[in-house]
């Protein structure tokens, strides 16, 4: 029993391990407020917490914040989850400042016996991007030759060699290890492949913007795979935050001001407050000043 | 119903609010964690997150978290309050930048009629300290003549001046508003005493900071009186946590490197072993090692 | 003599105080980075921070970090700002969290003779915005009958009124300080409108977020015109970061996913791309992309 | 030129590198502040900033703030770094989140040719620590028998064979990449011993935070030693809150509670006073009050 808000969409994921094959997983294991405590915070602004609000005041008032990037709600909620990923998904991960963590430590446990990431969780094997296109990522699936564990041979490589390679990354390690080299010493000869796991408190307001890196097309497949988890959880437990980030920061494209003067020679002007007459009365009239200021006398 | 750890101490506290006369209030709103959650983060360092614990083991290695400044498993727990104070209190307590704020807001709302601070919140008026002892704080209580509501005049003032000054300290405000003045213009004149309230979101090692500061006896004697309030919170919900930074920082003295090795002159060395052996093992080995190192040949 | 990179547009600001008359001043007191410190640092990304490049290409990077909101470089670069105001816009600015402050204490200094700001710093006085458009800010010039001195009577008050208030408004800090009550008691008596000063360091950033936030046409007045004097400050000192910002940013209406869909039905597709060929090649082909994904089939 | 303050000390460091042999290296690139701009800062409090002040007073304050935790002036020192590490050491230094970062990519760029650390950068292989004293750290070093290349063998392992593993460590990596698999795949072959470098920038309060973990003998060695490279920047730089930092904090061994109450009774009381006579007056006087404090009645 809680005299806390109780958030039902949250409580449904508490202690449900989502893993993500051969990859890892992300558990839900504590979290604080719910949308209501959003946008009560909110209401303390005009002293307002007080009032009873429907669900669609709810609503209107968690898009307003998300449209206006007034953050300092969203951080009124907080998730604790327990993560598990390979030390390449930990690094970009914990580029993440604003957040708690305890992760395991390579110093004080021995790296076990299934230490490393199966390949499969990596998804098919790659080219490089066209570097045309990009710097980062992956490009076009390899064609590789047919191969069997009697053809097989570190010259002569492809998926199966990869796949070899990396359930023996950690041969290394345990051969220092049997000879008796130190934990804090051998753990060097681990691969990035090696499985971590962390706790992982972090606000509303922070994992959003967690999300909107991280589940991006141009994010590395195996950190987006896992923040999908996440996105999930948080599209259940925070239903009205959820749908006013993607309507007003996911699926919103951002454009310069030199584009939006270029779009101004193609709107049609008459059609334009027709256009935008489905809007919410407020975003409507806020979105029409905000493109008549872009677009001056045009 | 909750699949979260409950928080027995904390439970007791939700929705309670707690009033310092005259001054303001705290009010435990929501909360994540207890005790056994620092323990349990903790000990995915080594891997032991899973092993059932017992209360003297918790108790042990958060002696030993907080002995060692090992900081990040108390930052897995949250608390989430409601505080009511002066503004001249609310400037000291935002100065604490890692905590979530929501703030009423003078521009959205009316002061209302009782907007400012009872007099007798401030406690007895004193002297300024005595400027060789401190620049801050206040000295003895003034000793000020017997004074009626007929006697009063604004130069001949005291006890009841002030009082009467400060009921009336936004009446300035007042006839500006029946002017018809904006409310952001006509709050420049409300006074430092003019009440607000904030939802306060900070997690427990950050707390443990700001109670170290604001409840020493140096602080201004009012933000004291509120940390108090939630230092009452925190002993009840953490009381793991509570007696360990009790016992390892907030009431163990501090000294520098210099006196350290002016009282090895005064020590006893035959009976020092003797003396510490009351404290846990580590605990009594550690400290010798640091005594013996700060000490040098003595 | 320095071997740091050496900012010409900072230098020219540092050490001369920029005043908003009657409310403020800011003033440079020491900065760290240019531009090129930015660049170089995103370059860092790639391993190719020591190739030397051209202010050209610096700009065109520049530009891609800030609109893809990739923000650590400009993290990179930081001011250290001294600045005056009045304690209601202190207010304001102390809640961006991500800075240092050290400021001016009410506790350990006299609030001097001008310890209150000048009334012609808040502007013509106006009447609460019109409710339906705005809960905050301030509407209309209030138009007010002649006063003279004469006349004035604390309830027939208008602009000169509001003057007298304001100019007398610590009378009673004063009273109580002759009285011999304590700094720390009788500063609750001064009114929001007393002067303050701070040292502010921030790195560039949340610099940025800051003067997005307050440069607006919404925020309050008072901070606004502080916020200018700094925006003009970072003009100089950070031309391409600023123009990149101004370009992305600052003046790049945000719409949302409703907003761009009913856009669709009435931006003529097959002028789109004559409309957008002037911009930079990667962005016209990214947000043909972004405009294409937003729009679906239509 | 500049009108900056100039700090003497770092300008002797910037641009020089400074090597730790096989392991890494640390370079200023730039900062911002000196001492004087610390107590400068501090000084804002009481509105004595513009007062001109000598260098023993500013030792005093600065030893002041030291002893008592004010922390923020030391936030407006700043240090630019380029650190060059094994992606071991990274990670540890990556999790102090109160600095700003800009990392090499293997997503963008080729771990190249020596990418490996060199062993030697390792020091002596040793073993595990004896779990009754430590769950971390390296125990005593390993005696291994002779070797020579000829009789090495993966499973006969010892110094040589540690060496030749780190060397070949990123064999399976290249042979990855000559196959044609992406980048951000063969990466994950890659070991923690990985080459990796930064820009890191963080303030002297932050640092100093740092310094006091990763220098202690319980930090690991390669993380430490390059630790003790910046130490020696910050204490040329920096040298009056270097000389109170080590007086007050890393050199002043903490004590619980009950350790003061134990060590009561073995003080000789009419020698304490005497003994602590050379202390400066206010540090005695605070000192003296605090052991009474603790010790109560005795």
């Amino acid at each position: 029993m809680t005299g806390r808000p109780v958030n039902p969409g949250a409580e449904l994921h508490i202690g449900k391990t989502r893993t993500v094959p051969h990859l890892g997983s992300v558990t839900l294991r504590d979290y604080c407020g719910t949308d209501a405590s959003i946008s009560r915070a909110a209401r303390v602004s005009y002293g307002r917490h007080n009032a009873a609000r429907t669900e669609g005041e709810d609503a209107k008032l968690i898009g307003y914040l998300m449209r206006h990037r007034h953050t300092s709600p969203f951080e009124m909620a907080e998730l604790v989850l327990h993560v598990r990923a390979p030390i390449f998904v930990a690094r970009q991960w914990m580029r993440h400042r604003m957040a708690s963590i305890n992760e395991i430590s390579l110093r004080y446990t021995e790296a076990d016996n299934d230490a490393v990431m199966d390949v499969r969780g990596l998804g098919p094997l790659c080219r490089d991007p066209d570097p045309k296109d990009s710097k980062q990522g992956r490009g076009k699936p390899l064609e590789l030759g047919p191969f069997t564990l009697d053809s097989l041979d570190k010259t002569a490589r492809g998926e199966l060699g990869f796949a070899l390679d990396l359930q023996q990354a950690d041969l290394e390690y345990k051969h220092a290890r049997k000879a008796g080299i130190a934990r804090e010493q051998a753990r060097v000869l681990l691969p990035l492949a090696t499985m971590t796991e962390w706790v992982w408190k972090v606000d509303l307001h922070n994992l959003l913007h967690f999300l909107g890196l991280r589940t991006k097309p141009d994010a590395q497949r195996e950190i987006r795979l896992l923040a999908d988890e996440i996105a999930a959880i948080v599209a259940d437990a925070y239903p009205l935050t959820w749908a006013a980030w993607v309507e007003h920061v996911r699926d919103a494209p951002r454009l310069s001001a030199s584009a939006w003067r270029a779009l101004a020679g193609i709107v049609d002007a008459d059609r334009l407050a027709d256009a935008l007459s489905g809007l919410p009365e407020r975003e409507r009239r806020e979105t029409m000043a905000a493109l008549t200021s872009a677009w001056g006398a045009r």
